[in-house]
């Protein structure tokens, strides 16, 4: 038993040390990265979409794109204008780890990116549980997913750094209690930043974006 | 290395076996069992909300719900008139497995009993890989969550028998090519029962508890 124990031991910590040669990385080559999380369908890849040309001639961005199979986000990221995309097929995997966004880094020329946005797997739960280096991680939580989510969901809530909460032209259609999902985010994680907005209308992206380069100046001028 | 494989392949199997039981179980007692998946707020509680009143007077029905954290489902399913309702609280993991259900079962008495619906946990990906020893498998699809969901989770949408497509008064709202997600879904599952309907406004719920209804008496007959 103690023998299987240590087994798992060194597998996070495999983990974790990865994460740590990420973040050196892509401190040394002055890239900001974000891990983008989100249930399947809350609209990562379509924040990606209304994010990437806000950032044209302010920030270089490359992203990359984790799912169980297809290239159907790294292909809009790319038509988006991301000046290079990779996608990365994790098989069965519910997560993106650090050894897969190792493999990703080996693939860019790091000199040539501001910004590296990280689309995990469509999961609000394993995700949360494996360290990538990035610098931020960012939740995409929508209106239609309903307004339990972060009472249901504390490992994902509670570990993020900015809360996106998409598709808010939907609220008149949709009964979504803000105030209890709000009581959910405070009670988890009260410093979050939160970013309501529709990526179906452009509203509320700006702040969000305009936020976004402001931070990344702020980790530039170190 | 081959040790190492070997307690792998046996975590498997204690699954499967345990699965097993639960299936011989539910059939000595007569009980239909579902296996209800989706991503978290695709709509599987506010499905049970909508199913169970249209089954009083026709089947007895119990609910178990696994969430990472809170009794919210099963509180909602009790007050949708399930005859018990039962919480399985997983902590952190990302789905149910049949050592949880059959955790749930010893604390049922099964002859009082004709369906068993059991709320997995909200995740696209790994309840997919786990048998809990029911007799249908069961995702609630829905249409703010993207037509592109069927070609990304493969692993789940050709693993089930029943195909429920929610929310389908959003559809004005929301651009889902209808034709793209009935590809994926027909590439991969091509004799899927499909039920798109409103868990909100209730259109095309009959359809649904209409065609259970009659699956449960098609068991019962044996």
């Amino acid at each position: 038993m103690p023998q299987r124990v240590a087994v798992v031991e060194n597998i996070l910590n495999a983990n974790d040390r990865l994460a740590a040669e990420n973040r050196l990385r892509l401190d040394t080559a002055g890239v900001f990265a974000i891990n983008l999380m989100a249930s399947p369908g809350a609209g990562k890849t379509s924040l990606i979409e209304q994010t990437l040309p806000r950032l044209t001639g302010k920030l270089r961005v490359a992203v990359v794109d984790g799912d169980i199979a297809t290239s159907l986000d790294a292909d809009r990221a790319a038509a988006a204008g991301a000046q290079a995309a990779i996608q990365i097929n994790t098989g069965g995997d519910c997560h993106l780890d650090a050894v897969m966004l190792q493999q990703a880094l080996n693939q860019l020329d790091l000199s040539k990116f501001d910004l590296l946005i990280v689309e995990n797997v469509g999961n609000l739960v394993c995700p949360a549980s494996f360290a990538l280096g990035t610098h931020l991680s960012v939740l995409v939580a929508s209106i239609p997913e309903g307004d339990d989510k972060p009472h249901k969901y504390p490992g994902m809530y509670s570990g993020v750094d900015v809360l996106i909460l998409n598709k808010i032209d939907l609220l008149p259609y949709i009964n979504f209690r803000m105030d209890f999902f709000k009581q959910g985010v405070e009670i988890l994680n009260p410093d979050v930043v939160t970013f309501p907005l529709s990526c179906r209308t452009g509203e509320g992206v700006e702040d969000w974006t305009d936020w976004l380069v402001g931070r990344v100046a702020t980790f530039k001028r170190g």
